[in-house]
């Protein structure tokens, strides 16, 4: 285990990240900016209501607007069946599930002949009641969120792995035709366990819906080439997703679409094919080239924020700090459809990063008449770990046990029990808490002015991994190509050059990392799920590998000596411990191409899927002062300690702790979706929906911890997630520290701070 | 050796070209359909005289001429160096060296605007003396044909590989600075042998400049990208080479290129860059997208046509038919620059496909103020054919021996010398000539009614080789993704396509064959010499075999078996001999992809460079009719006959045989190039350039011929050039047996041969 306090500390490069200059200096191109001929631009028209008959769509005024093409309906879509899907339903058929729901959308020749068709769309609801409140949908006889069609199960599986006894039969509480999905995990005498506890802390949690607050909204291009095929441009972190996706609904084969991801301007989750279904069949069916770029009002109302949670969680633990019992019952809220798997995801993740000596978990995804749901960085993982974090400090208090110590008992080994019944692989679960131990902040908690406190608090994200491929190829002035199917989104580009640069052998400058379209690229998933370095890089360093055994192979012919002889250092290849011999690697590769070659191209290609996820462990510590007057916590300073594997780039490593730290303190503290109780959003623009400002985030100190994956590339882990895990329970704990008062809700603002305050 | 006489013998599938629908329906985007926003028009302004000063370029009306945007001239571009290269001077710089030499380019917002631009742009010149006729050019004292900088040594070997003893000191032969390239092969006494010979047959034997006649004009569009990035969307054989040339000329790292090879109208040797360094100039000038498309009469008038030749040959043979010695001085008119090597090549080409005893070849490349000399199938080879093959028959005459006789008896082995110093490989000259003979048409050849005869010829282009990479991904449903770096110009992403199919086990249906753009593609040279199937298709079946290996891997962990019990059949992966069983490829293919994958996604690749040439042997026999009272020559029957190794897709080789024999009788009867004394160009359009219509090509029949190349794809070798080699020589060798005239100059015209008539 390596503990890095400073850059100083690592030999990796501090590269900036490759795709920064494009960005920031406005020359990247983003969906919305791909030149088009004959381009129609799209808006939409959103249902006011969140539940209703959807009787008529009168669009005869809408078409005499000048410069209006086309108004389109779900009538008009080249797509069928998968009622209750979202992606099968891009406008609502006869039902409207939620306010913002697309019911109809205008295609003209400007986007100002777009804005003015929508506005004069007449469309005729009949208003059914809205179900918001996930108990009341829970309980039978609730109103149901949908008449027709039904919502499928809920089954997606995308952002890590669910263990084997992940879904199974749920408990005997009776429940509507609301509850779409339950998993049930348990596993040894819990009431047994809980009465053989030294300390036992319990609570009902709860967590709002977030939004991403992606910079870029969500933005596709579609057009249908000469030959008949579908090309889609969008903003989206896995144009190989997209198109399987597009294939399914439009039931094309995937050899008719081809999808180019742009320029992502921020995901977090979000843009996994949310607007590409709709863009692509309005392209087919208009034969013209249609763009669609949400507005941000659009895409508040009608995107895939992440949902909330409601956990009633108890959890036990005897005299000598293990954690004996765990019971939890906890209810997501799925939102309109079908698709999103929140409660699957849910139910393993309350567990934590510990292990349990008996544990009881039911969950419920449940459907309202909300948004449709979406993933946000770590799905489901922040609104758990609030939860349990919050009880697990508590738990120490009762035990009268350092935090700290309580947790490191319980972090568990290679090999332990999850409780989805996975096995854990390693995790430096006791090398993150013993780093954040170390630091002065943590030493200081118990000497804070009054409102003041520092608080504590673990998190996971299991990670996922996915089969993928890379391809390397030297080109004839010794710079090194990589492409990869994995769209960057958060620097893994940079990470990718790294890695072909430290295995080829070259310096990173001299490397190019490319995702192309989906007809050339190699294969990839998407990215989320912290799954790109950690799945994608193993076949980027088996690709420059074998690029580099080429290399030496022609070389060594060159000069006429063993390959196994030649080592490569500073861009050359040389006889080992010869610095005065040998050819540059771009002198070799000037004998590779073009007439007269004397070797065959220097290439190399990998195909790769990691055995078993590697977590990355999180700890954050946070130091709050709580105003008693106001409820207001203001953010003193703030400790982000995560195990990265192998710090790839610390830059970028420092960078993802920093971002996932604030999202955290968004979570914490200000970030909240909220509906009336017909459920109209009330929070549909950043004018009143609060995400951190950067005079609210303290500065974050990071420390990377490097214990290494043994399957990562050069032993990274994907981190993109747990970054941004423990920061509400850390809030938490802190205010918890700095008043006494436990707080119970997300997101802790000043309102229910100061009410928790006079309750005390 | 297997000889096809019709389709019906082989088992390989006559599947259609895959780029045929896109073509024939007009789906196929070609260069000058990309769509490019803010796109501006370029016109070329080209010199009315073949040799001049350029004094002055008076630009200010064409700037006033509404639309206009620039009007550029060298001095503009961002291009130094290279004096007397084409690719350094794409505008004239203080001197004209050919009437059509583009001296300016305007550049405006629409087409009508650059042309009336154009016309407005006044030019200052002081003619020079145009040195036109090589022979006058050659001579010590002759005007140069260029006053001001220089022209380099003729050093391009880009249509095959030129023996070791190529280059080489001349004759002592006094000649003007405008001959730029001398290359000598000797071997042997020649006197001596020419004085043991019982025969002896020699003449002068000339040709003219030829025009490939690409359906498509010259094209290219290129612009500076967001990111400053130079990209390039050009009609070319070769999208990497376009990149290094560009990156030469202009500069620029090739990381900061990028090329895009559009679907190709036809090139036959001509879209090698020609255009590509003006447009790309313009385009990093302008900061602005600019495409210049050449009309027909500047692609007559300013392109890159096949150079005259000026061969005086003289063969001998000893009574038992053995050649005995070859003596021959050529001349290659070089153009204008220095950039083509047709001296080299035709030093080689003219000992034809056989085996010589004693040889002294001088032959030199000189500047005239023609054209730039570009390539054009099998550059060197129609020429050099028509003069040896008709001195082989006049050779077989004299010693009284049949002339398919006289070659049989002198196809050499694998290991005997080339005369420029090579070895010979494998090649099947004698199984062709045999295939050849047994033709019903040459055995008519003694029964015809008068005025009419039979000509036979043989040819052979050695081909070339180039290292080149391809990558290969199964899809999840199954289908397999072959990425190349080859252009596809003449039907080999079919080949390709049949390859990857028979190499993996799927129906060619299944396989998608694809050329990226440089950023992404697999490394390749160029299309042309031959060499692509031969070079790209063995990478293509490695590639797939890989891929096939990897598939096998997965299906064997899916079924509990080891990989070597398995076999594919029929889409269908299965223990050997057991129909029953097993798993169809899209069912393994789908757990490949996607979140759960049980296996990593299957992928090859491969990088390959043949070890050695396979010449394609092709053997043309014709059937003529002379008009005595015209001279006019009629086609009435031709057949082709050719080893293309194995034939991968006869239905592809017999269109690369026809179209081969239609441009060789246009080599033969038709096509020239004519200038004035002043250098000026007569047959500057179709209307006076004249190709042969269909009525003029008698139906080709095609015999494929089957040797297989050791190191080609499934035996295949080369097989575009060849095709076109004997065309010419097969002509007139049987206008010879029609009239007895032996005709020395090409195309063999109705006045031409009227005159030998005449002259009988």
């Amino acid at each position: 285990m390596t503990t890095l306090e400073s850059a100083a500390r690592t030999t990796a490069a501090r590269t900036p990240r490759v795709d920064g200059p494009a960005k920031v200096t406005g020359a990247a191109q983003y969906a919305a900016d791909i030149p088009v001929r004959g381009l129609l631009h799209a808006r939409l028209v959103l249902s006011p209501h969140a539940h209703a008959r959807l009787l008529s769509v009168d669009a005869d005024e809408a078409r005499g607007v000048p410069g209006v093409v086309a108004v389109l309906t779900a009538a008009d879509l080249p797509i069928s069946g998968g009622s209750g899907s979202r992606a099968f339903e891009p406008l609502a058929r006869t039902e409207v599930v939620f306010a913002g729901q697309p019911v109809a959308m205008v295609v003209a020749e400007s986007e100002a002949a777009a804005e003015d068709g929508a506005e004069a769309v007449l469309v005729e609801y009949e208003e059914l009641p809205a179900v918001v409140d996930v108990e009341r949908a829970i309980a039978p006889g609730s109103p149901l969120t949908r008449l027709e069609g039904g919502a499928a199960a809920d089954d997606m599986e995308m952002h890590t792995e669910v263990g084997e006894s992940s879904a199974g039969e749920g408990e005997a509480e009776p429940v509507s035709a609301n509850v779409i999905g339950r998993y049930h995990h348990a596993d040894g005498d819990v009431d047994g366990a809980f009465a053989s506890c030294a300390a036992v802390a319990q609570g009902r949690f709860r967590t709002q819906w977030v939004h991403q607050a992606y910079l870029e909204p969500q933005a596709a291009v579609a057009w249908v080439d000469p030959e008949g095929r579908l090309v889609v441009h969008a903003s989206t972190q896995g144009h190989f997703f997209v198109r399987g996706l597009l294939s399914h609904v439009l039931g094309l084969p995937t050899s008719r679409i081809r999808v180019f991801g742009a320029t992502l301007g921020g995901a977090f989750g979000a843009k996994i094919g949310l607007i590409e279904p709709l863009v692509g069949a309005a392209a087919l069916v208009l034969q013209r080239p249609v763009r669609l770029v949400l507005t941000r009002s659009e895409d508040f109302a009608a995107a895939n924020p992440a949902p909330s949670c409601l956990m009633d969680v108890r959890i036990g633990a005897t005299a000598d700090g293990t954690l004996a019992a765990l019971d939890a019952r906890i209810v997501v809220d799925a939102g309109a459809f079908s698709e999103y798997g929140g409660a699957a995801l849910a139910s393993g993740r309350i567990g934590g990063p510990y292990r349990w000596g008996a544990w009881r978990v039911g969950t419920m995804g449940v459907t309202t008449n909300r948004f449709g749901a979406g993933a946000y960085r770590a799905p489901s993982a922040p609104q758990t770990a609030f939860a349990l974090e919050s009880l697990v400090d508590e738990l120490a208090t009762a035990l009268g046990m350092d935090p700290v110590e309580l947790r490191l008992r319980n972090a568990p080994e290679r090999g332990d029990r999850r409780i989805d019944g996975a096995t854990w692989p390693g995790i430096g679960l006791r090398e993150t808490l013993e780093a954040a131990r170390a630091h002065p902040l943590w030493a200081r908690r118990g000497s804070l002015p009054p409102g003041e406190g520092v608080g504590l608090a673990a998190g996971l994200f299991p990670g996922g991994r996915q089969g993928a491929g890379a391809v390397c190829r030297l080109e004839t002035d010794g710079s090194l190509v990589v492409t990869v199917g994995a769209i960057d989104m958060s620097g893994t580009g940079t990470g990718f050059a790294e890695i072909a640069a430290e295995t080829f052998g070259v310096p990173v400058e001299s490397v190019n990392v490319l995702t192309p379209d989906t007809d050339s690229a190699p294969p990839a998933v998407l990215s989320g799920g912290s799954m790109v370095t950690y799945s994608v890089g193993p076949a980027v360093a088996a690709a420059a590998a074998e690029a580099r055994d080429h290399l030496l192979r022609a070389a060594a012919a060159e000069m006429e000596i063993d390959p196994a002889d030649l080592e490569i250092v500073d861009g050359k290849v040389r006889p080992v411990g010869s610095p005065g011999l040998g050819m540059t690697i771009a002198e070799i590769a000037a004998k590779t191409g073009g007439f007269g070659a004397r070797y065959a191209p220097v290439t190399g290609s990998a195909s790769a899927l990691p055995p078993e996820l590697a977590p990355s462990a999180c700890v954050n510590i946070v130091h709050v002062r709580v105003d008693a007057d106001t409820g207001v916590v203001d953010v003193l300073g703030h400790v982000a300690v995560q195990d990265v594997g192998h710090a790839l780039n610390p830059a970028l490593c420092e960078g993802q702790m920093r971002g996932g730290a604030t999202q955290g303190i968004g979570w914490a503290l200000y970030e909240q979706l909220v509906h009336d109780e017909h459920g109209n959003l009330v929070t549909g623009s950043f004018l009143n929906y609060a995400i951190p400002r950067s005079e609210q985030v303290a500065p974050i100190e990071t420390i990377i911890v490097e214990v290494p994956a043994p399957h990562g590339p050069l032993g990274a882990k994907g981190i993109g997630e747990s970054a941004v895990v423990p920061g509400a329970g850390a809030v938490a704990n802190a205010i918890k520290a700095a008043t006494g008062v436990r707080m119970h809700e997300l997101p802790m603002t000043a309102p229910r701070v100061w009410r928790a305050l006079q309750s005390r």
